[in-house]
């Protein structure tokens, strides 16, 4: 009378612990009323590892995951295998390159994939149609809406509008929280150096902020879109306009910060001449039939990105029928509990209750 | 190796027509692609229905449809029943009140229901509970996602988000296209009474639009809403400050014609003094901790309603987790391909490919 889904979390950080936390609140919830049992037969941390195909007591895994054996991706991915169980999901919450590797032969062996870590979608073209294919021939899952924008509906919404014969034209979008929080910061009292420092201390970027002002991850983000939207894309392919000189990102983190306060001259003279033409920076990532680009804009106080407030993500859709105007979807891009959500959803999803 | 939907498309007008074109065009892709097949084993008009259990030709539908036997939504029903098809849907592409009537029958023989029909999840809450129920104690679907913004992903949203164990706290939403295209096209020149003739005139609103007027859909909508987002309400439960006057709706079509022009006087008034406060008019639809109303509210620039275009929609939803900053879907709100996209979007969902 109910189905089961029997998870394998990897990653126990802010996203994973808040995923264990909303399946442990949740599981009443959902038996009672969506029939649903969501099973946790497999924690693993990056060193450790624990198992129990009736389901690990999340009240205490931390405890167990501390006095258990060390583990590997390899051995991970072969405890897995090895246990054989039916409607498992593989439930990837790192942003690790390895963990990332093991999904081939997961898929390969009718395990699901719902991944929160950006590498596989956003590597290679081939790797990922080819995990996308065995999902698909498998009658399995590879999933993972948090890519972008978090918990926002965007990449599921893609697909939506696919099936039913839609075309996506163009897709326009702020898929930085930390860029976004930046150029929202900038002012006369705030200059450049010190937006990206309060972004750091306010928890906002990644502890190397370089990560996030190379583009880098909105890079990944952008061509995750581009892709199922239907168009193959490389990281490669994608045209950069930065803001800051390619020489920060070569030396060390102490030179980055050290040499960081030489910008804020030329990006206060910039943003006093925007702000007398009344218009605001964002940081835009845009694919245009195919063309993907990334760069730092202008836009004036009629476009829907110029009130983008905080941390907010926003993507618009152009497609053949909303072309006039296109669907918008804005709110939290980041965050652990609105990312675990979306992971959550993911997982749902599989069950389709 | 295909997963197999059967499906009933009940309803053959604008939104109907576009599905059965989208199934058609998008047939061998999803075959290939999806590995699932779209067998359209009946559809139905008004007055008339076809069937076959190997499936229609929908290049000839409307002919075979005109030169079948005379239909009724009990004979409808009972076909159906009788077909005793496995992976059976009923689409319901009416605004129908009896064949709304069917969909408890329907279910309770392990037929889904997609509804664009908004009549039986907004009618009375205990039958609204009892087709979810029942649904859910057969495994199978009753699902409705157009009901509120068409091809937007709100319905679907809300649900994920709930999953997870996040609580809706608020919708603010303007839910009316023809509502939101009058009050953007009112100005010195064009008077109430001529925006409400060009709303019909260009198709936005109801051949009769004091259907609109009475905001009798947007309390639909909202009703619906706040029940997904998981609190009981019933229309009448619903705070209403309309902004014409209730006699307008009693008399004949005819008579609100020819009074409609008492109104602009007093609507002229109030839009200069509202312009000069540089401010604007929304039909906004608002659910806070259940309490449920609408209204035409004044709202300001920095109001993500106040740059509202054209007939589109906006929700806002205001959530635990999403809470200082709420996620925020706008776009078409009506029309047929975006709504009949969305049907095909809650189809696609039940084959889970």
């Amino acid at each position: 009378e109910y189905k089961v889904l029997n998870l394998f979390i990897c990653g126990i950080g802010t996203v994973g612990g808040k995923l264990i936390e909303q399946i442990r609140s949740q599981y009443d919830n959902l038996k009672e009323h969506s029939r649903l049992k969501l099973n946790v037969v497999g924690v693993a941390s990056s060193h450790n590892a624990i198992y129990s195909r009736d389901g690990i007591d999340l009240a205490h895994y931390k405890e167990q995951l501390k006095a258990s054996e060390p583990s590997s991706p390899e051995k991970l991915r072969d405890t897995i295998l090895s246990m054989n169980i039916f409607n498992a999901v593989f439930v990837d919450c790192t942003a690790s390159k390895e963990i990332a590797a093991l999904y081939q032969s997961l898929l390969d062996h009718n395990v699901s994939i719902v991944a929160a870590n950006k590498i596989a979608a956003s590597s290679s073209y081939d790797d990922y149609a080819r995990l996308k294919e065995t999902a698909l021939r498998r009658g399995i899952k590879f999933l993972f809406e948090t890519n972008v924008g978090a918990g926002l509906p965007i990449i599921g919404t893609i697909n939506d509008l696919r099936n039913s014969g839609d075309r996506i034209l163009k897709i326009e979008a702020v898929l930085s929280g930390t860029l976004n929080y930046i150029f929202n910061k900038i002012s006369a009292n705030c200059p450049f150096s010190e937006t990206v420092k309060c972004a750091k201390e306010e928890g906002y970027s990644e502890p190397d902020p370089r990560i996030d002002l190379s583009g880098t991850d909105v890079i990944r983000k952008i061509v995750i879109l581009a892709r199922e939207a239907g168009y193959r894309v490389e990281q490669e392919d994608v045209d950069k306009h930065l803001f800051v000189p390619d020489y920060f990102f070569t030396g060390s983190l102490e030179d980055f910060w050290k040499h960081l306060p030489e910008l804020n001259a030329d990006f206060e003279e910039k943003r006093k001449k925007l702000e007398a033409e009344g218009k605001r920076w964002r940081f835009i990532a845009t694919m245009d039939h195919g063309k993907v680009s990334v760069a730092l804009r202008d836009v004036t106080q009629d476009s829907p990105f110029y009130n983008l407030e905080g941390s907010n993500n926003i993507i618009l859709l152009t497609t053949e029928r909303y072309k006039e105007y296109p669907m918008l979807i804005q709110g939290y891009g980041a965050g652990a509990s609105v990312t675990a959500a979306g992971v959550f959803a993911n997982i749902i999803s599989i069950a389709n209750v």
